[in-house]
């Protein structure tokens, strides 16, 4: 970037580079004021979220072309930071049932609010991709799912693949409750865990 | 009817009432049409529906003034006629248990391949609305439930609309990996019913 390029091509790279990081920002903020926004009102409109995020819709348009990429993006944040939690929550001291309640636990508080975005993914995206947007957190239930089948406190009198779509379900519906209002979403994770455990569990 | 009115109000009331049985048959032809065009095609359009009910796109607006008012309708008869068989499946003689599961097993060779349009539904319609139109069918799995807790046989834990949203959560979560084609129609009827079993016993 020095020498024959001089002391303008810098400045300019500067600007670029402080550009680059405004729109960085501006991106961050939009999805930070979304994930809040749909966590109310699944069917929040590109004028409510530029609103919520204190831009206007030239500079929301910018970054997302369509209400469709804005629930993506969001989606697609909340689950990587759940990833995140999940991959923290692991311990390969405890026993598998234990540790697979403490996982749903620990990773509960977070995701336990956004009924209402699930659902407006759902209502915005195809089925499937909302379900491979959670194959991540989703590879650590399975290993701990196979864990428990070795250790044969978990069942294997069916497939690995339907038990990660029945937390998946359950997860789901637990979420879907306290969006609806229908549970406190504390009663709601801990009859997640029981429930989960009582659907995973070997004879 | 008859005496004052005369020949001519009959002939008018007969025209009328072949006008209507037509409508209805026109009707009953869409939704039936429509039934399995969404079993396979989650994104079927009107035109699609006109087509695959070989209506003419005036008449089929003329039933209906909006896809989601089709699939309202669509969804409201598979509803209706899994309500029917679970009433006709029910008896008074089996324990809860084996109740519950002849229930689930009677009604899923029905409701196994409508994954497609449970997706579509949860796409067009508010999450709520569909749950909501569940609600006949599912007062029985909840009364089953119930009879399940007062002889011990399912776990009393957990508040019993919590269990009825397992089963309708876990039901659904089958018939989208049916429809997904990650798990045998078959297959998957028998893995629910473990499933819910595993998620409702007693300890």
């Amino acid at each position: 970037m020095g020498g024959r390029t001089g002391g303008r091509a810098r400045a300019e790279s500067e600007t670029g580079g402080r550009r680059r990081a405004d729109a960085e920002r501006n991106s961050a903020a939009i999805i930070t004021a979304a994930t809040d926004l749909f966590a109310r009102d699944p069917d929040a409109s590109m004028t409510d979220i530029a609103r919520a995020a204190g831009v206007g819709r030239v500079t929301l348009y910018a970054h997302f072309s369509s209400r469709e990429d804005v629930i993506r993006a969001v989606l697609r944040q909340v689950i990587d930071q759940s990833t995140e939690i999940l991959e923290g929550a692991r311990s390969a001291e405890e026993p598998p049932a234990d540790a697979f309640a403490h996982l749903i636990r620990t990773a509960w508080p977070l995701i336990g609010r956004f009924g209402r975005l699930y659902n407006a993914a759902r209502r915005t995206l195809p089925a499937e991709e909302v379900r491979q947007l959670h194959d991540p957190p989703m590879a650590h239930v399975r290993e701990l799912i196979l864990q428990g089948r070795e250790t044969g406190v978990f069942r294997t009198d069916l497939p690995v693949e339907w038990l990660v779509s029945t937390v998946y379900a359950l997860l789901h519906a637990a979420m879907e409750e306290v969006s609806a209002r229908r549970f406190d979403q504390v009663e709601a994770g801990e009859a997640l865990v029981q429930t989960l455990l009582g659907a995973l569990r070997a004879d």
